[in-house]
C-alpha cells in the first residue's frame, strides 16, 4: 500500500482508478442505511477551513426548506475546527445519537447532526496513517478519494462539496482547488451520487468568529439575517444547492430566493433553536447567547501600523485559536470551548495604528504566542487589495 | 521503505544518495576483512547472462598473473547460471571454505572462488524482497546500489564489473547499460574503490556451453586457449582489466599481452587445476573432460530453414537449459550438473535446412517445451547480419 500510494502520488490516477479506489475504502467498513429516511437526501462537506461554520446554518436552513439533511460531522483537528465540538458548547447538547433516533429525527424535523460512525472506511484511515508517514498526503487523487469515500459510505444520494482554497486550506490556489473538486464530483457521478463543488475562499477565517462557542453564537447570527457577509453569502450558496440537489427547487435561483426569505421570517433560526432543543441542548443560547460558555480573558491584539488589511494568513489564526484552547493539537487533546478569536478586522479593512485586529479569548494564563501569531498573521499595506471573492467558481 | 522505492523509482537518486544507500546496505551485515591478504585486492562482478563462465576463466589467469583473487560467488536463478553451480559440477569441489583457507589459500595461491556469505547485506535482501513485490526491481539506481553494496561488503579493494546488455541480460539497451555501468562506478568511486565497469554483449548465449559441466568444460577449453572467440575475448578484456586495477601492471596493453601468454604457455590452464585441487576437487576432469557429469540423452535441436542466423535469444536459451535440468525456477531447486546447452550456431553463422542449431543434454524424459523453446530462440534470415560486437565500452 504505500508503494501504491507513492506510485500514484507521482503519476497520479485516472477516473475509473479514482473512483475504484474509492469504492473499495467505501467496502471496507459499515455503509449507513438511509432508507428509512423518506425522501433524497443530500449531504455537504466542507474540506477544511478556519472559522467555518457552514455546517450549523445550513443544516437548519435546509431542513426549513424540507430537504432531509442526515449530517454526519466531524471533530477539529489542528488549525481546523469541527462542527461536532462546535455544538457541544451548547450545554446539554448530544452529537450521539441512536440510529432509531437519527433516522426518526430526520424523519420528523428532516434534521439530525451526530459525529461520524467510527466504523466508516476503516481502509481510508489505514490509508491516511500511511500517507502520512511517506509524505503522501498531498495527492489530489488520494484526498478526493479519501473524502468522497467517507460521503458516500454515509449513505447519501446527492453531495454538494465546499472545497476551500486559500492560506487557511489545505489547498492553496485556486488551481489545485478546481482539480480536486472536479476529481471529487467526478467520482461522485462515478458512483451515482449527484454531486456539485463549490470552491469557496479561506484567503481569510470564514466570517468574524473562530472557536467553538463564539462560531455557535456567530451561526445564530447568520441565520437571523445579521451575519457576516463572507459566510452568509457562502452558506445560502451551498444551501441552495443543497435544495436544488434534493429535489425541492427546479432551479438555483428560487431556491436561493426561498432561502434568503426563510432567513428574513425568522423561520431559520426558529428551526436551529428547534435542532437545539430535539437534540438535548438548551434552546435559550439562541436567543441569549451570553450563555453560551464565556472565557474569563480577552486580548485585544492591536495594529502597530496604519494601512489596509491585505491578507490574514487564516492557518496561522486557527492555530492561534488552538494554543489558545479552542482546538486540540493531537486527536486525544481536549478543548476549552470558551476560547477562541474574533476577528474584528478582515481583508480590505482600514486600520489606524493602535486599532483593534482581533480579540483573543482565552481562560489560559499564558498566551503570548498565540499573540504573537494571530498579530502577525495580519498584512497591513498602504494599497488597498481587490475585493474578496467569497465563492470562486461552481463545478458540476 | 516500500514508499521510499517506488519514489526512488519515478524520481531516481543522484550520485551522493546512491552512495549513501550503498554504504547503508552495506553496513547492515558483515564486512569481509580481507586486511590478511597480501597486496591489492580486485574483485569482479558481472550482471548476469547465459552461458558466462568467465569468473572460471579469470580467477586463475590473474592468479597466475600474480594478483590475488578472493573470489565470492552466487547460485543460478531462472535464465542465468552461477559460478558456484558450475564448480559444484567438478567431483568433490567444496565451494564453503573456513575464513582461514579461504585466506590462506589467496595468500598461498593467490586465488579461491566460495559461495557468498549469507551475512552480507541484510538489508539489501529483505530491500529486494520489497522491489519484487512493488514492481521496482526495474530501477537503475536500485539494481546499481544492490550490486554494490555486496561488492564493496566483500572486502576488495578494486572492482571490474561486466555489465551485460542484450536478450539475455537485465538491461535489454547499450543506452541503458551504460547508465548501470556509470552508476556503479561512481557508487564505487565515492566509496574509495577503484572500480571500472565492461559493458560486454549478451544478446546471445556466451560462447558455446550454457549449462554447469559444459561450462567447466568450456571454461578449461578457454584457458587452454581452443575456447570460443567471443568468451576467450571478454575473459581476456576483463582479466587484463584487473590485472591493471591490482597494480600489477602499469598499462592495459602490456597487462593483455601477458594474459595471452600466459593462455599460451599452459600456465593458466595448470592454474585452474590448482584451483580444482586445493578446493578439493578432481583436477583430473582439466585434462579429461569427459569425467565431469555427463547427460543420457542428448537431442539435436535442426534449422527448419536454411539462411543466416541473425540472433539467438539468449534469455529463451537460458530458460531453456533450465527446463532441461541446468537451472532453479526457484531458489530451492536442485540442479542436475549435466543438463545444458551445446550452441552449435552462433550469431552471422550460415545454416543449411536440417542442419543443427544446438544440442539439448538432459536426463530428462520430456523436453519438448525446451526444444521447441531453444529452436525458436534462433531467427534465421536470407540477409547476414552486423558482426557482433563483444564489448561494446569501457566506462572507468
Amino acid at each position: 500500500m504505500s508503494a501504491f500510494l507513492m506510485a500514484v502520488y507521482f503519476k497520479g490516477m485516472n477516473k475509473e482508478e479514482t473512483a475504484s479506489l474509492t469504492l473499495s475504502m467505501v467496502n471496507s467498513g459499515e455503509y449507513v442505511d438511509l432508507s428509512m429516511i423518506e425522501g433524497i437526501k443530500v449531504d455537504k462537506h466542507s474540506s477544511g477551513g478556519v472559522g467555518d461554520k457552514i455546517s450549523l446554518v445550513i443544516v437548519p436552513l435546509c431542513a426549513c426548506a424540507g430537504i432531509p439533511v442526515a449530517k454526519m460531522s466531524g471533530r477539529g483537528l489542528g488549525h481546523t475546527g469541527g462542527t461536532i465540538d462546535k455544538l457541544e458548547s451548547i450545554e446539554g447538547f448530544r452529537t450521539e445519537l441512536t440510529k432509531e433516533e437519527f433516522i426518526n429525527n430526520v424523519n420528523k424535523y428532516k434534521m439530525a447532526i451526530v459525529g461520524q460512525s467510527p466504523n466508516l472506511t476503516p481502509a481510508d484511515k489505514k490509508i491516511y496513517a500511511l500517507r502520512d508517514v511517506t509524505g503522501t498526503v498531498d495527492s489530489i487523487p488520494l484526498i478526493a478519494s479519501s473524502i468522497m469515500s467517507k460521503k458516500i459510505a454515509s449513505g447519501c444520494d446527492c453531495i454538494v462539496l465546499d472545497v476551500k482554497v486559500g492560506s487557511g486550506a489545505f489547498m492553496k490556489s485556486v488551481d489545485e482547488a478546481v482539480i480536486l473538486a472536479r476529481t471529487m464530483v467526478e467520482i461522485g457521478k462515478s458512483l451515482g451520487r449527484k454531486t456539485v463543488a463549490v470552491v469557496t475562499d479561506m484567503s481569510q477565517p470564514l466570517g468574524h468568529e473562530v472557536g467553538n462557542a463564539n462560531e455557535v453564537k456567530e451561526a445564530i447570527d447568520i441565520l437571523k439575517g445579521c451575519g457576516a457577509e463572507d459566510e452568509t453569502a457562502v452558506a445560502l450558496i451551498i444551501a441552495s444547492h443543497m435544495a436544488v440537489l434534493g429535489g425541492a427547487f427546479s432551479d438555483y435561483e428560487s431556491a436561493y430566493a426561498q432561502m434568503c426569505k426563510l432567513i428574513e421570517s425568522g423561520d431559520a433560526v426558529k428551526k436551529l433553536k428547534e435542532l437545539i432543543s430535539i437534540q438535548g441542548g438548551n434552546p435559550e443560547v439562541v436567543d441569549n447567547p451570553n450563555l453560551l460558555p464565556q472565557a474569563k480573558r480577552h486580548i485585544e491584539v492591536k495594529a502597530s501600523t496604519e494601512g489596509y488589511i491585505n491578507s490574514i494568513n487564516a492557518e496561522d489564526i486557527g492555530v492561534s485559536a488552538m494554543l489558545l484552547g479552542a482546538g486540540r493539537k493531537t486527536k486525544n487533546d481536549s478543548i476549552d470551548f470558551a476560547a477562541g478569536i474574533t476577528m474584528v478586522k478582515k481583508v480590505g479593512d482600514w486600520v489606524d495604528k493602535g486599532d483593534t485586529l482581533c480579540i483573543l479569548h482565552t481562560n489560559m494564563p499564558d498566551c503570548n504566542n498565540a499573540e504573537e501569531l494571530s498579530k502577525n498573521a495580519f498584512v497591513i499595506k498602504g494599497t488597498k487589495p481587490e475585493p474578496v471573492k467569497y465563492v470562486h467558481c461552481i463545478i458540476d
